[in-house]
């Protein structure tokens, strides 16, 4: 089953974005048994469209495009469309319907333009976005199928997803790829390569290794789901200690999976990460219920004053020092009363190292109850991977004390 | 002059990596005035390579492959320009002995699959490549010209700017394009669009239309710079309200270039945006001249401890009101003693909304000096997509309020 891609991408071919698009698609085809055999990427501009419709339609089963369904001039995929397949644009009223409420919605007039939103090549479907004004478009004929979608990349995934996907598996069969992830942290690519060297592949399985900022992901994939399973339990044995999750398990998921489950509250104290931390324990649904609260403190005015870090101590030992970290967790603690209270500091650059603390030394302090976790990192590159390095390790130090805790039976499960 | 790029690209189709060199690719040619008018990526397999191929030579002036030169047995582009060329392959003492040298120096030997990077295809000429291994291909025939390059970045873009550009200029007239781009903020794509409906794009400009979560970029380029400019004159007398920065410029930039200009400090308290715009304000090197502190309040007893939100306040008109809004904003100013602070307080859903407070309802403030902005606003997206635009409305708010202290002189210039 080959499913081709075109891309209408005057951005892509200048050079100003990357074709992420066929990223998400790419990937999400191959795990679901679907294979994209190749990619065409053209101006927005309607001849060229056609062009490559012709070439793709030709060479794969699925044709999915991506981009120019939006309301302005330059959008001129349906028109393509229509002209390749040799179909009249059809109003549909639904389909208005549906966009000026949006705008009722948030109390705006629906403009004129987005009427050509609202029409669909004729004998085709068109697919609910629930995220934007551009409907998809649905094609299924001579067992050939044409999808077009929005090129805004949430409306796309969405629609693919939720929409085009099932009826892809209702129209054709698919051997299915058995597809594992297996996340690490705290060793290097070539570390675990090393690890794993005389490790036996199983015939038909696949080991891929996904270097990821500062840790790295193992795909296992194959056909024989047994012959996959067999290795990864063999990579548990060897490397087990430095896997943290799986599959879809993101940080943020793992450790609101556990806060949820045993009703804790966290709270945290960032100084080089400047939010991020923050920004990640707030990020899913729900999250108001375990995150009480963070603080930023950038000067060690801010340390002494919300988080009660002694003069002393940052005198002697300096922002960037174990102590800090310490004194930072505890004075939060006392302020934000949560369960779970973590503390970073260190220097991420560009400036501010020196030869005792190069750029990259991070503290980090994690505290639940009286149970506290203090480790000092080496991070390698730049002040965006160094800060989100420092907040990963954050996140994955939180669920090891949790962990900790657990064992020993000193966490609480029912608060 | 239409130039065609290949892209030998199983990873790419797999979605495990992005067509950067595509990226690298477009760009650099558009800056000398050549432009991309089409890519195809396919599977690292000769048939493939040649139907591409194939597409590509017929539809273009010039075509430029990457990847597949590699020395191991996956590395098939060489194969397939061969047949489709219908040359011989023809070994090359000199690539053979610059090779084995290259080995020399590491003091390894010569491994045997390096042979096949010595071929080249009868009539070709071979471009150095001091990066690596695979020299470059290239090959001028009938005003049409097809060059082959490495996958490797470095290689790739080594060989491009300084062995293929100088041919490409030596046998093509080029016009450069001019490119300039205008953001905008608070109108959708359509909206702008009907503003924009009766102005006169001049002969040989382009218009297009960038939509972004929750703002519009527009983007203008076209042969004749004077006719742009033409245009962005325009554009800017009916829209000049809403555009916030030009080509690079980015909301966390323009503000650290005002602050940084202007000595003064920033702060924020988030609760919605939960960490987010903390870590915007923190994510540029040297931001600890000028970003002192955050705070997420996502309880009210947060916001009351740390904030000094009146309780009387918080039962009345709640969380997430203007009253709420401007006092978290007065609390953190007198907290963190900063010139600007910040204050946003809204609902990000998916749960937690009301009829009369929906999800996507979020109140903004800012203050410096004696100045205050409040602003509400109804967003619409899922959770982080109201979260990313209340966090770049509130760099924004920043923006506005030290623009209209500036026009007032209320702006102290050296402190």
């Amino acid at each position: 089953m080959k499913a081709g891609i075109l891309t209408a991408g005057n951005e892509i071919l200048l050079g100003k974005t990357l074709n992420g698009n066929l990223g998400f698609i790419g990937q999400f085809l191959a795990e679901n048994g679907f294979s994209v055999n190749e990619n065409i990427t053209v101006k927005d501009e309607e001849d060229e469209m056609v062009y490559a419709l012709k070439e793709l339609w030709q060479h794969n089963d699925i044709v999915i495009s991506t981009g120019g369904l939006g309301p302005t001039d330059d959008d001129i995929t349906k028109n393509a469309i229509a002209r390749f397949f040799g179909k009249k644009l059809i109003f549909k009223e639904e389909i208005s319907d549906i966009v000026k409420n949006r705008f009722k919605k948030l109390n705006k007039p629906a403009p004129d333009c987005n009427k050509s939103q609202a029409e669909v090549p004729e004998g085709f479907d068109w697919l609910p976005n629930n995220y934007g004004t551009a409907p998809g478009l649905y094609f299924f004929s001579g067992n050939k199928t044409f999808v077009a979608l929005p090129g805004v990349p949430i409306e796309m995934q969405h629609l693919l997803v939720e929409e085009v996907m099932p009826r892809l598996k209702q129209n054709y069969k698919t051997q299915k790829i058995f597809i594992s992830e297996l996340h690490t942290i705290e060793k290097s690519e070539s570390e675990i390569a090393e690890i794993l060297q005389n490790t036996l592949i199983p015939s038909g399985v696949n080991l891929a290794f996904l270097p990821q900022t500062g840790r790295v992901t193992l795909r296992i994939y194959g056909n024989s789901k047994e012959n996959c399973l067999k290795l990864i339990e063999e990579i548990e044995k060897l490397i087990g200690n430095y896997i943290w999750g799986r599959d879809e398990d993101t940080l943020p998921g793992r450790l609101h999976s556990v806060l949820i489950n045993y009703k804790l509250t966290v709270s945290v104290a960032e100084s080089c990460t400047g939010g991020l931390i923050q920004s990640m324990l707030s990020s899913l649904p729900g999250a108001s219920a375990y995150f009480k609260g963070g603080i930023t403190v950038y000067s060690n005015e801010m340390k002494e004053k919300l988080l009660n870090v002694s003069s002393a101590v940052l005198d002697k030992c300096g922002a960037v020092s174990k102590k800090t970290a310490y004194e930072m967790c505890n004075g939060l603690q006392s302020l934000m009363k949560t369960d779970l209270a973590g503390a970073v500091t260190g220097i991420a650059g560009p400036d501010g190292g020196t030869e005792e603390k190069p750029v990259g030394t991070v503290h980090i302090c994690v505290k639940y109850m009286n149970n506290i976790l203090h480790k000092k990192f080496l991070f390698s590159g730049n002040r965006e991977m160094i800060r989100l390095k420092s907040a990963e390790r954050m996140l994955l130090m939180y669920l090891k004390i949790l962990e900790k805790s657990l064992k020993e039976n000193t966490l609480d499960i029912i608060k």
